[in-house]
């Protein structure tokens, strides 16, 4: 049977089955929902071994277990790895999402709901071309299957767990399904990815509240302070003033720049999508560099104070924030929160008290677009979405491939399918059902085309 | 019978009578505590009827309601206008607290609760001053007293009850027990204070929370712009760099700032007293002269993105602060109001939205001296702690002092009987139990040597 029919009988049954994931809540940050996580590992158990795996197991690690299973088809033949993730962002703020995040709603073409794209649906793809590479009987690879569960909270666990088992997960090439293209219309594949640092900050000032009229001009402000920290982290022209921090970035080749450039962006579209009037970045550079070649410092989260109803005056005694940076290959992520760390305890004044903690980190990543894999991927696509697909790097973080290429020595190919009108990590989350069948697609030529 | 004596015999019913109002929260800044507000009141108005008022009513207004009391001696008298609050903070962070908010505890010789001394505890002595006087039929003043329920978030409906109320409220002095001393062995009158001027700032970035990864380092992040806009506000030096924020502000007169250097003050034993290193404020000023002459602004909240345990990278769509002006006598809080918000619109990015909401404000305000209720308040504080007691600006603010003055005509002697260790708007709010009789002791010796 053709790929195109065969997802057409059985679209009803795919989509059944991610719904069947999406109510699990397995929000990996919340400790809450910690028996989510293993009723969600142990339902993509039982669907990988529905859609043909020989074997699918739970397996411990030191926090939330992983699902492994396997389909062996000859010793002898090259082994693909796929690597995907089972646990979701928290779903806040609630109160702007259409539909509820845990009941999937299919509407408007698109299936609505937390981890509809990142990175449920975009996993139900990697095993839906797998399921029908193995009933149709064409499947000329051994395949694996990984997926973790703490990918959203940074994957504290995963490197151990790769040493353990570095033996179990022999492969040749890993596949990836958890970035996104250029566009529905612009296929493209991930070639590079930012490294990411995570830093909590703690600003102490007095040891209680006080009462900003009897101590207010007289006591530094925590939040004052700390605002004041957090201005002092990028200058004017939108660059990072941590010392040495740029060291290890290697420019933006003059190539790369000039594909960029090629590469079709309606700035005047990109605003207006995301509502703004205006766009800020690091001088010197284009909207795509800044979001994919260069660092960037974002303050991901502040809270200090009184942030009820009404206006209550006070001094507080804390404040936070956490911060993130966004790193670019060679930047060292435990360098870079190194530097981070130093640098805020130096500018930070006597009269307070800056604690700083590492959260967690990754480095960037890049695959060479001769890499067999790579060009079997871009096959896979072309057929699918009837257009050659375009290398690019892509501004997110997934820390752990260059984890894969350090621990297990394997490259991977980032065959991401999703648009940035998905929203992941942010209300109304979705996952166009169209670019749903042509990952399928994209997947199953990619396995017919690959050899290693 | 002495008042020491009636003190003593009956201590024990004050403090029952505080506790019940202490235990009906009746936080302001909350709208699900509206019945609180009528029970508080109503609760007030049985006490002031005990007390030996003539008669006491609960009276509207645009939001929670008034109790009035008086009792007439001689329409000839002169009258003393007894001005306090029922309304208390929010008592978060509720962990903080050692015993209940609102289930007092006496232990160490002081009562706990919020409201302790803000403004329940410091209200009940003026009310037992009151009985004292009429019970011993020493009374030789008419007395009425105005308690209202709005004074922590700005006495929005005071104004209007003042101006529908004049006759009613017609006086020749009014007297407050919201302000603290300098401390329990230093008696201290209030002859300044500061004015307040309030606002919440909302910035607004993408349409949506954003993948920091996707578009971190093109697109400006709403919580960095925000801290930035803050940050500015604030010049090395501490000073407020508001165009023509200090115009209206005089210098401290040279004699002023003599007396305050003359005041005992141990910078050590005030910044171990609230755990910071170091102090922090305007230059060219000592820290009391900065607390109290001098304007200030403070970060009262902050919040935006993700807050939530774990590490959550985003790049959120809001972020917001509470911010607050302390201002000095002259300074104009809507002129303030409007130089603040023009400034943070001057400076506001354009890649970003923000909205400054205007929250309340209110003047400062000074007391001569020479007053000749100012003159008997200074005889009953020296006779009941046995000191003369200084007379100083204190940086809290209370608004409607100065409204009082210019809708009412009229001076108000601040005789507060606070001290810094009460803790007000803070966790484990308290009230000494010493300084209670000492104050009721205090406001009786006033109401004898008062000549008007």
């Amino acid at each position: 049977m053709e790929i195109k029919q065969y997802i057409q009988e059985n679209e009803a049954r795919f989509l059944d089955e991610l719904a069947s994931l999406i109510r699990i809540p397995s929000i990996s940050a919340l400790p809450q929902h910690k028996e989510d996580m293993l009723a969600c590992a142990e339902r993509w158990r039982q669907l990988l071994l529905e859609a043909g795996a020989d074997e699918a197991m739970v397996m411990p690690s030191e926090g939330n277990p992983l699902v492994y299973a396997e389909k062996r088809i000859d010793p002898n033949a090259p082994t693909i790895l796929v690597y995907a993730h089972y646990d979701v962002m928290p779903a806040e703020p609630l109160e702007l999402w259409n539909s509820q995040p845990f009941e999937p709603e299919i509407r408007d073409g698109r299936i609505w709901a937390r981890g509809a794209d990142d990175d449920k649906g975009q996993s139900m793809i990697q095993v839906k071309a797998f399921e029908y590479m193995v009933r149709e009987g064409l499947l000329r690879h051994n395949v694996k299957f990984i997926f973790e569960g703490e990918e959203e909270i940074g994957s504290p666990s995963l490197n151990a767990f790769l040493k353990e088992h570095r033996e179990l997960l022999r492969a040749d090439v890993i596949l990836v399904s958890d970035t996104s293209m250029l566009g529905a219309d612009l296929p493209s594949l991930t070639t590079g990815l930012r490294g990411l640092a995570y830093w909590e900050i703690e600003v102490t000032g007095p040891n209680r509240d006080l009462h900003s009229g009897h101590f207010g001009g007289a006591v530094a402000n925590p939040i004052n302070v700390l605002c004041g920290l957090l201005a002092k982290v990028t200058d004017a022209d939108g660059r990072i003033t941590i010392p040495h921090f740029y060291d290890d970035v290697e420019p933006v080749p003059e190539a790369e720049r000039r594909m960029i450039a090629s590469i079709p962006f309606d700035e005047e579209a990109y605003k207006a999508a995301i509502g703004v009037k205006a766009l800020k970045g690091e001088k010197g550079y284009s909207t795509l560099e800044r979001n994919s070649c260069r660092p960037s410092f974002d303050v991901c989260g502040i809270w200090g104070g009184y942030t009820g109803e009404g206006s209550k005056t006070v001094l507080p005694s804390k404040a936070y924030a956490k911060v993130s940076c966004r790193l670019v290959p060679h930047q060292n992520h435990e360098t870079i929160s190194r530097l981070f760390t130093g640098y805020i305890q130096s500018i930070a004044p006597e009269y307070v008290q800056v604690k700083v903690t590492p959260m967690h980190g990754g480095e960037g990543y890049v695959c060479p677009i001769t890499h067999p894999a790579y060009v079997a991927a871009e096959q896979g696509f072309a057929k699918a979405f009837g257009k050659q697909p375009l290398a690019v790097r892509r501004g997110g973080s997934i820390p752990i491939i260059s984890d894969f290429e350090q621990i297990l020595g394997i490259k991977t190919i980032l065959m991401g399918f999703g648009l940035e009108s998905d929203a992941i990590h942010s209300p109304n989350e979705n996952f166009r059902l169209d670019i749903f069948r042509k990952g399928i697609e994209a997947v199953t030529e990619f396995y017919k085309a690959l050899d290693l």
